[in-house]
């Protein structure tokens, strides 16, 4: 696919003065990078650009990209905005606090590339075949002359290589790598951007892996591999929320692993992740517990306690395996996409 | 730096029917797929091409690489090839059996990305610059006239992607990007290639890492970060050599750590590995323990058990602690190139 006209949204921008960005609810690499990286670049055309977090959550993890600092949470924003630009976000609502600066702004744009359209807007632009917003947002910043600093690269860079799973992921594509060429060209350094993102976890998300690795459980001839924590597995090592969100990948990684599944207790509810390493759809599995998320990577929210919860996964996946695996690319149509999206868990593809 | 001109190079495969390709010892992904991407490349073009392995080890995770069946021993390999081509080797020496194949062959090639020159070979092209010996040879096959195929492309995607960590270390610029963009344009799969590579480890290696991590010890506030494990772990639990060589990545991880040991005891001797996430230059220490690397990631062996091991690797890290962080980029020079490379652990940048 060719890269997007963004004349209409870069003309919304004409007189306007101030302007507000927001990402989705659990925010991640992509809406975080894009978000400062339009804040940055904006900025750099001479509008007043205020980077809003569609709830209080800030992930320290991203801390060392620029202007990270100027993050305010949307619910202490009471302006109105002349152009509100949500990106990374399919709907008014996945934006969290930021609906209500959505609902007042004079103008809105979103940039996105999550399956969906972007009629909710003034102007939109969906490219579900982009591997990030980031990619997108590069792009848009590009045609409407911002100058295309190191900064900026940096952000966008880290939208694509934590959406792309450090380019794993089905959607990591020759596209998605060629842009990636052109943020380093522009001063992105991707050991950099490695180091902060990967290679600064806290002891207690390795001890805390080290566990959920010790309590692996293979089952279904090896197929499902599934393993658990609770809370006090997290007070007990000191692990913040955060600290579990990879706990899934490292069970992915097993050799002949279909399915895999990690449940976590939080008070009344097991909230679990689903990862699928072959045509398998999981999402549909998902669908079946109310959750939802992509083909190969999805979440659910069981009310109950992990043996429940776990007897509950256990047999659905059994069905699974016992049909043949499906050849269709689509979430099962009876999740919507705004379901899907607002139950999905905040460490999904 | 711009491609290489290999005009020379190829004019050397004029008139030539065998040719014998090797990589180095303790092979890689750099050295295996880059061997088979010649081997397929120049096969296309008429050639009887026989790759062929510095030493008996093959290693079980490139297997999914095409043609990867036909590699043989080049302790096996008695005939006198036409041409000869060494890739990812930087001394005769380091291609192992493969040394007496390149004594013997009429004509001598290499294509090489390390450290040093290409004299000891008839032709021979060195490009310290590049992230990997597989991208110098996606551009000799072309500038050869290949059929660029998925099978090529995915050969050499392999040796960039495990030679650059995932596109995570510090020669993971926007020229290996934008190759990386060109193999995945040419059919390589990038998720495929991670599924293959990164998603596919054994019960033994993830519980072996659970382990090191378990036995993780924070020295000098957190500086240093060391593991061990012996034997008996590798034996009590099933894992190979190859299991344990990805345990120094699980130490590497922890945030704040400026220098990371993991040390394996073998028998009558301590294996080492040791990686610097800050400027800091382990090989320099590695050196003093007539050990070899990279600035920022480095091998060592210690005739002794492991409390002596880790009471003389402790001396040394608290001398660097002690000094400045030294600027320089370069190997201490009192460790030549060939000593560094045959001493140098197999799971090294």
């Amino acid at each position: 696919m060719a890269k997007l006209d963004y004349t209409n949204g870069i003309e919304l921008l004409d007189g306007a003065r101030s302007v507000a960005v927001c990402g989705h609810v659990n925010p991640d690499g992509d809406c975080l990078g894009s978000a400062l990286a339009l804040t940055l670049g904006l900025r750099s055309l001479g509008y007043e650009v205020t980077p809003l977090l569609a709830t209080r959550e800030q992930p320290k993890l991203y801390d060392f990209l620029a202007s990270y600092g100027d993050f305010m949470p949307a619910c202490e924003y009471h302006a109105r905005p002349d152009v509100f630009i949500l990106v990374d976000v399919p709907s008014a609502a996945r934006a969290g606090d930021g609906e209500h600066v959505f609902k007042r702004a004079k103008k809105t744009l979103v940039i996105d590339h999550h399956q969906g359209d972007a009629s909710f807007a003034d102007v939109g632009y969906v490219d579900s075949t982009a591997a990030a917003a980031g990619m997108l947002v590069w792009d848009f910043l590009e045609q409407a002359g911002a100058e295309m600093t190191a900064d900026i690269a940096t952000c966008c860079y880290t939208a694509l290589v934590t959406d792309t799973g450090r380019f794993q992921f089905q959607n990591a594509d020759s596209r998605a790598l060629m842009a990636a060429a052109d943020m380093a060209a522009a001063g992105a350094l991707p050991s950099e951007v490695a180091r902060y993102v990967y290679q600064r976890r806290s002891w207690a998300a390795l001890q805390l892996e080290a566990l959920v690795v010790r309590r692996l459980e293979l089952l279904f001839d090896g197929k499902l591999a599934l393993s658990w924590a609770c809370e006090a597995d997290f007070e007990e090592l000191g692990a913040s929320k955060e600290d579990g969100d990879s706990l899934i990948d490292a069970i992915r990684q097993l050799d002949g692993v279909e399915i895999a599944v990690m449940l976590r207790e939080q008070g009344p509810v097991v909230r679990g992740s689903i990862r699928s390493k072959t045509d398998r759809d999981v999402a549909a599995i998902a669908a079946q517990m109310n959750g939802g998320g992509h083909k190969a990577a999805a979440g659910f929210t069981i009310h109950g306690k992990l043996p429940e919860a776990r007897a509950i996964v256990e047999g659905l996946v059994a069905e699974s395996f016992a049909e043949q695996p499906k050849a269709s690319m689509t979430t099962d149509a009876e999740v919507t996409a705004t379901t899907a999206f607002t139950r999905i868990r905040e460490d999904m593809l």
